[in-house]
């Protein structure tokens, strides 16, 4: 059957924002090294590992994780770090959440182009405030049919989606960037997905498939892939 | 018109949500009273204002508000507060997080008796991932038409959810605790409200109405109000 709905991850698909993650945590490291003896690797490490385990709780998003990053100071330290640089990086989480949106190569473009030929959902999942700003900032709302903000992607969260907008699995495909939150769980539900990886993967995105996925180099080969399927 | 639909206000409507809060604010004050020179009154005033500063940025929730409370201990104690007493206030924006949904009395057989005669919307704001967390912990899910979890509750916000389910003003009526949230923004598009105030109201809801809003003393009084109008 001839796709007639896309769905759109947007962070790291239609705007960066895993490069402003890494970032803040190199500068992160930069303010706990005078107070830390372990290496700059252990403590990405341990920071890393403190905000997969806040994840259950805090959810994803630039706030739980600057929770997890004041969590990994005080821990990598043993509380030698001043409370006064803890301020400094809730400062850092502040400035995160600010950051203005940057699209992707070619994002403007190639919605605008598939707003004419199909129905599109930008799907992602996060902070609701956050992923909000963002959308308005990016200027892409108005090719919308509908921004969907989840918690978390697992199959459940996409089959209510597109029970929501009474779509078929058969006429949608979606399009992101991790194979854990954009391909996996579409798949799981008989739609179609094409990868598009980004130049970062955040850890908790980590995840394989069986090599049978569509995947381009760029959104600006969606336009093609999709009138040629 | 008769009313068909009924928006029902989640955190200090259907459960207790600023009494732990409170309790939070009280432990906090402990915990920075040591390192500070201000009094109890003063520091919680400053709590206040930060946090509403940043409710722009961080937006509502628990882990905004954990944020605020950091910044704060930092800023009232000129940065004498040691940092593990920081990873504490972390451990108690957790602690909140994690806190089991407790109903207000009468809630569950009010609910189950209004999705008998009424379309029930559950309409909240605040972080995704801790108010879906909630609502399934209520136990209330089933009787509702759909959970509609806002980022704020202006004008706009209630017309694109009511515009979502295609319900017309005139058979819609609000329901919660607060004046500005859940009473003002609902009369604005048109559609009836009713105020159930709670025993704590927090400082960023405050506003007043002009007198002519029905007011409960509790929503076991909400079946009878809605079936002699």
């Amino acid at each position: 059957m001839a796709i007639e709905w896309v769905g759109l991850d947007a962070d790291d698909t239609l705007w960066h924002s895993e490069d402003g993650f890494n970032e803040v945590i190199a500068t992160f490291l930069d303010v706990v090294s005078p107070y830390v003896d372990a290496g700059r690797d252990d403590v990405e490490r341990r920071l890393l590992a403190i905000e997969h385990a806040n994840l259950e709780v805090f959810g994803y998003g630039v706030k739980g994780f600057t929770l997890s990053m004041i969590e990994a100071a005080v821990e990598v330290s043993a509380g030698r770090i001043p409370s006064s640089e803890l301020a400094r990086v809730v400062e850092l989480g502040r400035e995160l959440m600010r950051k203005p949106v940057v699209l992707l190569d070619g994002v403007a473009e190639v919605v605008a182009e598939l707003a004419g030929s199909h129905r599109l959902l930008l799907i992602t999942k996060g902070d609701l405030l956050h992923q909000e700003t963002k959308v308005i900032q990016s200027g892409l709302e108005a090719h919308f049919h509908a921004i969907e903000i989840v918690s978390e992607k697992h199959p459940e969260a996409y089959r209510r989606v597109l029970h929501r907008h009474d779509i078929s699995p058969e006429v949608f495909v979606m399009v992101g960037n991790s194979v854990k939150s954009d391909i996996l769980p579409v798949l799981a539900i008989g739609a179609a997905a094409v990868h598009i990886p980004y130049e970062f993967l955040w850890g908790a995105e980590h995840a394989e498939h069986d090599g049978s996925v569509p995947e381009l180099t760029s959104i600006t080969a969606l336009p093609a892939w999709l009138s040629g399927r």
